[in-house]
């Protein structure tokens, strides 16, 4: 077994939870419908499982590599590319006059997520591109939009996001890349990026290249960044490929995981200067990469539900599978495959609950990033772009842990198996330790939720969901059965400690920083825990309504909407116990650096 | 920097929490005060620190390789061997009169620890002849313990486990394996092992493979299994080695970690048949290989132990260099080592406390384990070794589910130079993966804490042992400070936690098995997490009184007790609602396979 897309399972969370219906009433969105949905999904799950899924285990046995500068890609992943861009997959999103499809998010989304959970190494290569195409499309000229964006969407050039240099690493302040002006308009950039994902390879004729750097007597820190496009080949006026600009792989990376993407060392300008543009204003480039790497960020969530899911769907086959052991409870002579045993239940369950979780949060922001950009009311628009900005470092923070809990989980289902890399197990535990980092650390995220998403607002954002979850609670009171007595028990209990641990971060960011950058993590993981609870209740609430049409699968949702009741949301109560005991500054922030 | 042995936590927690002390009084122990421990841990710590820790990297570049039935140790591992033999290492625990060194547990035990965090992979060798050599002390006759033990414990040789076959797992009754008697009081043996740990290698002369395997017409089932002991060279009647055995390694795994420890298929009597010899009585192999296994069990718990403390060195070390962002209270305009940011300390904090109290549980486990084995009165001994076995799977599973975690965090805390291989933090995540698989899944480990542990004495050790926790609370209440009231308020709703999941466990297991089971991971971490708190509490009361002898050290005992009670402690609650809420049987217990 490889890879199954969870079709029903996503439209399951698109209909009920992230409300599709509303979002095809919105303008320009008028024919996507949850009939166009399901057919998007159906045509990507079939170039996900049938294509790039096959290929993941090779791109881990046989990594993109690099010799004299020139990288080659995994055997296979030049030939699916060209099938995924021929799909017109790149461009699900993006605006119909660039050649994109124009559909919403929350597709896109859910195509994203199958990308992901077939091929994490191949689906980055889109993924950056998606990042250049967003920025281009915010602060890129006419010109560099024509010139660019069709392209990228065509899959005939893809994009790469240049931050992280050697000294600088989440730091952006640090950044030395110079770029100096040549009186024609164009620059000559002359620096080293490091850890640039796709940064060289052969699937495709260009590569655009967005890059932060400094221009002369630029302000310091990150007040004097500016961004750059740099492409691998220059382009002509007529927009065919010219020369070789002077941006060069020097080596690529030796890595846990993700094996297949190539992550690159690109030395720019060592022979007389990488030739680049501006891309909108001079010191403006962080605003325009946050852009890039809000994208992305989100992505990078839906990196971790689909490596989850991956992971749980290889455990659960497994546990089916496999025979061994007599069931505690002496219902049976013989041993009995593993999945019969609780313990091996309540792994694949929390799998399972993580997964459904983190995905349906992702889901639901993708919805309001999607009305924030149709809504014709200003005010909805502002209202829904505030909620997806809280959300977003949630859905990356949250999804992308959760996920080497979820990755470990699955190697453990496998027992000794599990272990040996030919079972392949391993490789998802290995791919996933990345999500937390790259994009911001679990801890940037953790800032951003704190300082731009709580702090800012006093809490309004934040308090707005509260309530919503209150309101979810409420329902769930009328309803009879153990499944709602749970979740209407944790979730209040959850739903309290979030919003105490949201007033605690409002009242002492300013006095007491330290204290509440100590719980910035717990408090983001709180957030997700609490939050993905949420859509479970609600999830709860629809699969009971419809539980006489499907029992299979509806009974499914709500047994593990109790089980994530059970045993997910009551780390709330622990986790608003730690946030809030570093108050008082005494414990470990305390001791001096080297009493470590 | 490698690995730096822990020498002064580690006589604190032997002094403080195991009571060398009273173990020097115990006959045969007269001379295992503070000054011999003391002095075996600096001598054991040279070996660790200066030969087998910087072999860790170079075994996981360069594995333990296979060639034609030939495993070649990793270059440097066979010298290394030779060292750690000759310095009597093999022998630390083990009877004088076979040439060991017969000292209590608890001093061999720390040096297992810096075995493991120096070298899991090399400390896996060791690990599995100790196994072979309390077997053979426990059930073999004279004859085969003068021929076999002083040769395991001068390092001469070394030993093996064979449990595993292809289709038994975890589950020893499917064993096939079988002996066919010759008359002559010897055996032929049959079959196929799997997982071999070290079971074919060039760094000794010769292998005891200890064998399970069923004579003709045994029972079937557990109760018809039989020990062997088959050696790779046959034994000549004076001791020297004879012709080449028929048992054969006919593959090694390749594995997601601790590569330089081979992991040999091994092939018995494809040549005729493996020459055996019983040890002890026909039909009870199970119950000498539960020797070797309860002793194996500890010992990957030190594993979990070690491992988690390289891990936290190399962060540690790393943050303290890694310069990058400024402070998040202003206190500086410049960048800063990444130590001084909270959620860096938050990760660098919870790696310690867990790795402290782990290593405290361990210890006070081998401290039980002497007091078993030598102490003059017979109560006392039974007392004692209740105690300790009750704590074997705690400490075995616990240790290293923590091991996870923070091998993990420790990537983290690397950022991106963490997912690169060369820097090192990712062979830790690799290599701690199996340490909650092998010797018994953390699910059999739970199975054992509850049937044989807890339900077969109504959970009277475990009562014994929350008792104790509680008159530990008494204590701390009679002390001032933040990190007293954190420690009494958590460490009091642990203790209930725990409790009321005894109670729980000792009361439905029969009636309600599958509730009982589907938490019995939660109430083996659980236990872990009270237990664990407990030894931070008494490190807590221990190092307040002699706080003023050592502000540096002791403060730092003093804050860590701190962060464990308001960062680890919390989740026993939540661990308690998971558990306690599977009673009732709905839920994911009543979803069939095919739901999942």
């Amino acid at each position: 077994m490889s890879y199954t897309a969870p079709i029903k399972d996503m439209l399951f969370v698109m209909n009920e939870l992230a409300d599709l219906e509303q979002i095809a009433t919105l303008p320009g969105f008028e024919d996507a419908n949850l009939d166009t949905a399901q057919a998007v999904l159906e045509e990507s799950a079939k170039l996900c499982g049938e294509v790039l899924a096959p290929l993941n285990v090779e791109g881990d046995r046989n990594p993109s590599s690099w010799k004299d500068g020139v990288v080659t890609a995994t055997p296979g992943f030049k030939e699916a590319f060209r099938q995924f861009a021929e799909g017109g997959w790149q461009g699900v999103q993006h605006p119909v006059e660039y050649e994109g499809q124009g559909l919403p998010k929350l597709i896109a989304t859910a195509c994203v997520e199958m990308l992901n959970a077939s091929n994490l190494s191949f689906a980055l290569c889109p993924l950056l591109t998606d990042g250049a195409i967003e920025a281009l499309l915010t602060a890129g000229t006419d010109a560099q939009k024509q010139t660019y964006v069709p392209k990228l969407i065509s899959g005939e050039w893809t994009g790469t996001m240049n931050l992280t240099e050697p000294q600088a690493g989440s730091d952006l302040a640090l950044v030395r890349t110079r770029a100096e002006p040549q009186g024609d308009g164009s620059f000559k950039l002359f620096g080293t990026k490091i850890f640039i994902t796709w940064g060289e390879h052969d699937m495709a004729e260009n590569i655009a290249h967005l890059v932060l750097a400094r221009t002369p007597n630029a302000p310091e820190g990150v007040k004097g960044i500016s961004l750059f496009i740099v492409p691998k080949f220059l382009i002509n006026e007529d927009g065919s490929l010219g020369e070789r600009n002077d941006v060069h792989c020097v080596s690529i990376e030796h890595k846990l995981g993700i094996k297949a993407s190539p992550t690159a060392v690109l030395q720019f300008g060592d022979h007389g200067g990488a030739i680049g543009h501006l891309i909108g204003e001079e010191n403006r480039g962080l605003e325009y990469m946050f852009i890039m790497m809000n994208a992305a960020r989100f992505a990078v969530g839906m990196q971790g539900v689909g490596v989850s899911d991956r992971a749980y769907q290889k455990a659960a086959a497994y546990a089916k599978e496999r025979v061994q052991s007599r069931p505690v409870d002496g219902s049976a002579k013989q041993p009995v495959a593993i999945i019969e045993h609780p313990d091996v239940r309540r792994m694949l369950s929390t799998m399972r609950a993580l997964t459904e979780a983190s995905r349906a949060l992702a889901y639901v922001a993708a919805g309001h990033c999607d009305i924030a950009h149709r809504h014709p009311d200003e005010a909805k628009r502002a209202e829904h772009q505030a909620i997806y900005e809280f959300l977003v470092p949630i859905v990356k923070g949250w999804s992308t842990e959760s996920s080497i809990d979820v990755t470990s989980l699955g190697v453990q289902v496998h027992g000794g198996m599990g272990f040996i890399e030919e079972t392949g197990a391993a490789q998802y535990y290995r791919d996933a330790r990345i999500l937390p980092i790259y994009e911001g650390t679990t801890a940037i995220q953790a800032n951003d939720l704190i300082g731009r998403k709580t702090v800012r607002d006093g809490g309004k954002v934040a308090k707005s969901l509260l309530a919503s979850v209150a309101e979810t609670v409420g329902l769930l009171g009328a309803q009879q059965g153990q499944a709602f007595r749970s979740m209407e028990k944790y979730l209040a209990e959850g739903q309290r400690s979030l919003g105490a641990v949201v007033d605690f971060v409002v009242a002492n960011t300013k006095g007491d920083p330290n204290a509440v950058f100590a719980g910035s993590v717990p408090y983001l993981k709180l957030a997700g825990i609490v939050l993905g609870g949420w859509q479970m209740a609600r999830a709860l609430l629809a699969a009971a309504q419809k539980r006489d049409e499907d029992q299979q699968f509806y009974g499914a949702k709500i047994a593990t909407a109790q089980f994530y009741a059970e045993h997910v949301l009551p780390l709330a109560t622990a986790l608003e116990a730690s946030i809030v005991s570093a108050k008082g500054g005494e414990g470990v922030l305390a001791l001096s650096a080297d009493q470590f």
